[in-house]
């Protein structure tokens, strides 16, 4: 079975912080079941939530995709540390990927957006 | 003259992480004189000094781009706060953009990111 997707946003007491998410990911979540959202922090449904969910559905591996702009002490400490509990709870293995803004894509649509703007 | 436009990350004490910034930017700003790159607080340049340097520059009129997935207390108190100072002390109008995380485009990346990840 092909590995679950799980797109990782910070997470915010602010429901329209976190609705920015839910519209952000609408397009890459409906057309492949293998993606989700999911949160770090404050908001639902929360990494473990999702870990959980896709063991259920048969995965076995799970890549986490940061809907971060940067590596801060999220990315290097808080969500490894999650990763390593969840991967030992769950008997799933885990892939931390870089964060959208590490991402070459990001910096072209960067410029798109820019052009739009003008 | 053309507006300028900065685009505004939030900044950080960890040199790397305003280094993904830069990278970030290279394209969009090096294709055009008219885009720069500041920070709103703990990295250079700063917001201030994006806006001085555009009035030595000229520009009249400056547009914000959030460097921002979402839009948070930076963006609804924080920034507009320092936008109306700085638009009185270097005699320029000033439009605070949505984040880039609110835009379809970014959401069009995502999809790509997704699939160049799998």
């Amino acid at each position: 079975m092909k590995e679950k997707i799980i797109l990782l946003a910070h997470g915010s007491s602010d429901p329209s912080w976190s609705n920015t998410f839910v519209n952000l990911t609408r397009p890459a979540c409906s057309d492949n079941a293998h993606v989700s959202l999911g949160f770090m922090e404050l908001s639902t449904p929360t990494l473990e939530d999702c870990i959980a969910e896709a063991k259920k559905e048969g995965y076995t591996n799970v890549s986490i995709l940061p809907l971060f702009l940067a590596t801060g002490r999220h990315l290097k400490k808080d969500v490894p540390a999650m990763l390593k509990e969840y991967e030992t709870k769950y008997s799933v293995s885990s892939t931390l990927l870089s964060p959208i803004g590490e991402h070459p894509r990001l910096a072209d649509a960067l410029c798109q957006i820019i052009e739009e703007s003008i």
